[in-house]
């Protein structure tokens, strides 16, 4: 089969399994707690995985924080440092093309908080990218957090985040938080927390060949040391008794509960994996090329759209697309029976497509393990499909 | 070496093992929102495991949530059944025999919620098991929750959930909630949540020889019903505009972004290999024979303190002792060097120790690969290295 859905989830290398079944085989145990060889051996691995993650992102072991997912991750900052920092009157400014992790977070703490306001950006007259004059308008001192995926999971657009930034510290809250959802970005690009600037970014092991349940908070030192933990439990804290409870330094402090142990250390393997291949930097530079001949075929399908950048210009390995006159259900339907797997639907983006004026639309989305014959198999059965659906619905 | 230290995380079937591989190797896809077979396939693993951890405990599938851990399942129920339900003079009701994770959710309730009281039930004389009459005396018609260890991580004592039960909807608030934490309990013994009757359960994949990252929130129906989100993203919605959200069905409601997918299926092979030797009741007839053998065994051992139910009395798979001048740090150090695993510290319950007047204990744990032949090498190794520290420390 062909698979050209890894924007939902990446496949896994053997170096991945053999990993896991390394681990459990062999070095499986509680972490951190133990005085046995098994203990402490468990616990240098899931260590030594978030000292690899840390590398990879340009961060100091301490903002590395292991989530169960990227989306635990936004909940995590908008209950802790969201109910710490934002009250009545503040704004959150998210985009319309925002994943709807970054959305209903905001929503639900909206809730608990009379009075927030959240604003949305919207995109530039192509509806290929952020609208960065209007954004420039919709921040004001009022804006506590800017926050926005870094590549969008449907149009392919990598948000300029250097000009949102800028604009941030300009015109923003002087304490303004700057989040980027990584999802789309750090499986298949070199992103430096430093270089970027951003206060807190997120990321999910499953999308950069790790296993599912794991995923990423970076934050600031200095922010997260002033956070307040957002769950409690075991691990999290430093002391705890019946009056009350003092917290473990970071990142223990937002990890509470037996962690996500061997999904961490295989996300470790997922990254040796990566650099033994070249590396983040070498598989962005494949998958630009394989992305724009992804585009290109697509376009040059009768009656296809292709959302997002235009010819030539920069996207992520992925495309949405829709058919003039035809459901993107049927469409994935069909290509499923002939071996190729995309994905049919609202990709978690209900606003941007109900901004584009679509329901629903089709994606196609490629890791490094796709080739430009995977590309060629899709664009043929597509139009095999679109032939045969045309000839169905033909007048008789 | 003998791995003695099941209460913090169990051993791993092969079979557990073989289904991860097998499915990050032939079926790994995004779940629920795919058309691909592979999606299709993934979904049906991941439900199907839901069908079995449901059947295990006696629940319907819509009551029965997958988190990404026991921790994350109290702090679920604290953060939306708390936060809704729970005001100023209500009263929480725990026992001093907490594990951290029943106490420090709570705590951080409470902080939310001014007025909130936490209350703790002590235990009896002999520091056996709860004080049922000081409960009693404790439940209130403030009382809007009472949630115990189902079976203590330390004592190793099962709590009359009955008598529980009963004094609660006698004396407590008529709205007032049940939780029980499982985690000592469901990895080897029959649990159904009818049968109890609590309103809440939860418990962890890891602890009953599945993979860790896994948790279970079992919620009565008509209370998971009325619970608002706990954390926002895709899966839980039903549709997000930029005014505000619908939410999906249960349980979707309450698993926010891709589910721990491999986990799941992971856990659901647990419950597959635990009913091919017997089921959870042939394992509690084997383990309750082994922790009388254990407790036997070490209580024979000159200086050694065994906490818990006395001789004869029935106990989880489990010891906790300490020996009389002698840390049990370097006890566990030095079983280690034997090839012995044990576990020394406080096992995420300071208060509990602080109660009963000791600051760490040493504990052996077992699960089903356990023998007593682990049991005899474990003493025996006990025996030698306390008579190593008392020569090393004897006056010359």
């Amino acid at each position: 089969m062909t698979y050209l859905d890894s924007s939902a989830t990446s496949q896994k290398p053997f170096a991945v399994l053999a990993c896991l079944s390394d681990y459990y085989s062999y070095h499986n145990a509680n972490v951190h707690r133990g005085a046995h060889r098994l203990s402490r051996d468990a616990t240098e691995r899931y260590e030594g995985a978030r000292d690899k993650l840390a590398r990879c992102i340009g961060a100091d072991r301490r903002e590395t924080v292991f989530t169960g997912g990227a989306t635990e991750s936004i909940n995590l900052v908008a209950n802790s440092w969201g109910r710490a920092n934002l009250g009545a009157g503040d704004e959150v400014l998210l985009s319309v093309m925002e994943h709807h992790s970054n959305i209903v977070p905001w929503q639900l703490l909206q809730q608990a908080t009379p009075g927030l306001v959240i604003k949305y950006c919207p995109l530039n007259a192509g509806g290929e990218d952020l609208d960065y004059e209007k954004l420039a308008d919709l921040i004001t001192p009022r804006t506590k957090l800017l926050s926005l995926a870094h590549t969008s999971n449907v149009l392919g657009v990598t948000t300029d985040t250097a000009l949102c930034l800028s604009l941030l510290r300009k015109k923003g809250h002087k304490d303004a938080a700057f989040l980027l959802d990584a999802c789309q970005s750090l499986p298949h690009k070199p992103v430096d927390v430093k270089a970027l600037g951003c206060d807190f970014l997120v990321a999910s092991g499953h999308k950069m060949l790790g296993p599912t349940g794991i995923g990423l908070l970076y934050g600031r030192l200095p922010l997260l040391e002033k956070m307040p933990p957002f769950m409690g439990g075991g691990e999290m804290i430093e002391e705890v008794t019946l009056g009350g409870s003092t917290y473990a330094g970071l990142p223990g402090k937002f990890e509470a509960g037996t962690p996500n142990i061997a999904q961490a250390i295989g996300w470790g393997a997922a990254l040796d994996y990566i650099e033994s291949v070249g590396g983040l930097a070498r598989i962005e530079e494949y998958l630009d090329d394989l992305s724009q001949y992804l585009a290109t075929r697509l376009r040059a399908v009768p009656k296809v759209t292709v959302y997002g950048p235009g010819p030539g210009e920069k996207r992520a390995p992925l495309a949405a697309f829709s058919v003039e006159g035809v459901h993107v259900s049927d469409l994935s339907t069909f290509l499923d029976l002939e071996g190729v797997a995309i994905r049919a639907g609202h990709h978690c983006t209900q606003p941007l497509h109900k901004y584009l004026g679509i329901s629903h639309t089709a994606r196609a989305s490629c890791h490094l393990y796709n080739s430009r014959e995977d590309i060629d198999v899709f664009v043929e059965k597509l139009e095999e499909t679109l032939a045969f659906l045309a000839d169905a619905t033909a007048p008789r």
